[in-house]
């Protein structure tokens, strides 16, 4: 199955339909989803079936052309409006997400601004909507590559790369963040091996990012996410590499959360600490990180394993899906756009 | 059930077999079991039924008895001394299995020296066995409710202690050691917050140390390991607070994976991080923790979660059960002697 795997694509427009890879079944069962309307699409999105900063944009902004597609002439403006609003509450850190419904709301302006709610516009209005969706994800496949090439330069032959949550071909449209720039590494010829964290609660390390890394046939260890720090103490990580959610001006980065806890082990052991991301990430409305909203999931992630209730009734559950790492800890930030190193105020923009 | 759950005995002694709550059915399954020969104190140490440096040295030496106590009275020695073998090999990394099992050895060696090996004696070796044991198990509370005492002057009204693994009641025949000094400050009527670290992959911190504080009335929230540095950041933890398996005389000690990146993110925040054993856990032949042996577990508890396949085939996986916190980020090392403060170097001793 291995081409295959490596050919899937984890959102695509299927002519009628946002398809998607349902990630919550893998890595047992690859089944696709062709998700027929907005509602959908959100559910999917909330539902983590399609997660990764770049994707969920991607899905979003399908979506929205979707909700025009099935939209009456009449009710067009109204129903993508609303579409976009409901898909851009799904879930608040990954800054993509309003990144790319802004794209999409531009489009609606832009085009009222110009025709009005002329009726007899809207198959032309339909039409510029799925053009822009589908705009948006060529882009980011794109910017994937980009971001690889860009990245590549950081990764010696021989290293050993630790990763956390996933940030690779099922987080984007295209080869991913974090790990396209393995992928660019390992097409020139580098050998580099990964080592996962399982990534609690939803083990995306284990489920997500060692089954791409296999199906590329990479070599890839996961272990549980408290072991990375004594890794890093026997001199088994040359560095970390992880994507982001949302990036400030001065460098502050949202990511999974577990990625403050490996930064700070980093820097204790002097491991470089990359982080790569598209531009469209960087959230230039952010002086700094204190302004990025965390957002916090349900306690049944930590209660139930399996069908196993394993935190007693009773106890409190904490669960933040993200944490903010202070550019202090960040080595460098790897963009589409090239290598960004501290400081990083100034840099990031534009 | 709360009155009688604080009741509970992870470990003791029926009158013919060793009792213990078997924790691999925690928090779902109250059940204790019956272990009725050394190979099945061996197999329930192994297979984690009975855990907890502590506690496995106290089902330890009371599977000694154990063997004792079923021997005919010819192959009296030869079983004793087999079965303190084959105990001793259950588990490598805490130090108490193997003070236990030394101490009833001693038991052994000290009666062959006097008596040789007179048939007519056997009931009396029996009997100091069984004596040894169950002196080894009294001590064992008698040291937990000790290093409450010493521990709870560090814990002030209002705090927030986070704690990782178990290091309560259930891992020790008493009222544990990191948790008996929360249970101590309790008792002198401050109030105390926990919050669980759920400890991956076993989940003892959700599954036991919930449990048990939840079952005294103390408020606990269970988060993922890697979210700890994160509330740290937000100033939500007052002090770490752990066990440990193995203390080395410069105060480098073994505990439960995940313990090193603890330690790491409290002193980059400035929190005091405490460990608590009974003196039995430092061991004064090793001059620093690189001489510790830390237990690699099996895959399977990385690679099924319930019963589905969590990281696919082709993937490697790496279990270090344990890791090993240097000197320099311990506060202070909590004894049934007392509170010892950095420099460690021969105040453990002795």
């Amino acid at each position: 199955v291995k081409p295959e795997v490596a050919q899937l694509r984890a959102v695509d427009w299927s002519g009628r339909a946002v398809r998607i890879l349902d990630q919550t079944l893998l890595p047992g069962e690859v089944r696709f989803l062709d998700l027929l309307s907005p509602e959908e699409v959100a559910e999917a999105i909330r539902g983590l079936r399609v997660r990764g900063a770049p994707a969920i944009g991607v899905a979003a902004a399908l979506g929205v052309a979707l909700a025009g597609e099935r939209s009456s002439e009449a009710a067009l403006t109204d129903s993508v409006m609303r579409a976009i609003e409901s898909l851009g509450s799904t879930r608040p850190t990954a800054v993509n997400l309003s990144w790319a419904l802004g794209r999409m709301r531009g489009v609606v302006e832009s085009f009222v601004g110009k025709h009005g709610g002329a009726r007899d516009r809207a198959p032309e209005m339909k039409q510029a909507l799925l053009g822009e969706a589908l705009l948006i994800m060529e882009e980011d496949r794109a910017l994937c590559s980009k971001i690889g090439e860009n990245g590549e330069p950081l990764l010696e032959d021989g290293h050993t790369v630790l990763t956390h949550c996933n940030a690779g071909a099922l987080a984007t449209a295209g080869m991913g963040t974090a790990l396209a720039v393995v992928y660019a590494a390992v097409e020139k010829g580098k050998r580099i091996k990964v080592i996962a964290d399982e990534t609690r609660p939803l083990l995306q390390g284990a489920r997500l990012t060692a089954w791409e890394l296999v199906s590329r046939d990479i070599e890839v260890t996961v272990i549980c996410d408290s072991a990375a720090a004594w890794l890093m103490k026997q001199r088994r990580v040359d560095c970390v590499l992880i994507g982001a959610d949302r990036v400030a001006r001065n460098g502050d980065l949202a990511n999974k959360v577990g990625s403050y806890s490996l930064a700070i082990a980093a820097r204790e052991h002097q491991i470089p600490f990359y982080s790569a991301c598209p531009h469209s990430t960087i959230d230039l409305s952010l002086a700094n990180g204190s302004g990025i909203q965390v957002e916090e999931r349900g306690e049944e992630e930590l209660r139930v394993l399996g069908s196993r209730v394993v935190v007693p009734d009773g106890a409190g559950v904490y669960n933040p899906a993200f944490d903010v790492v202070p550019h202090a800890y960040v080595s460098a930030i790897i963009t589409d756009r090239g290598v960004v190193r501290p400081p990083y105020e100034g840099k990031l923009g534009g």
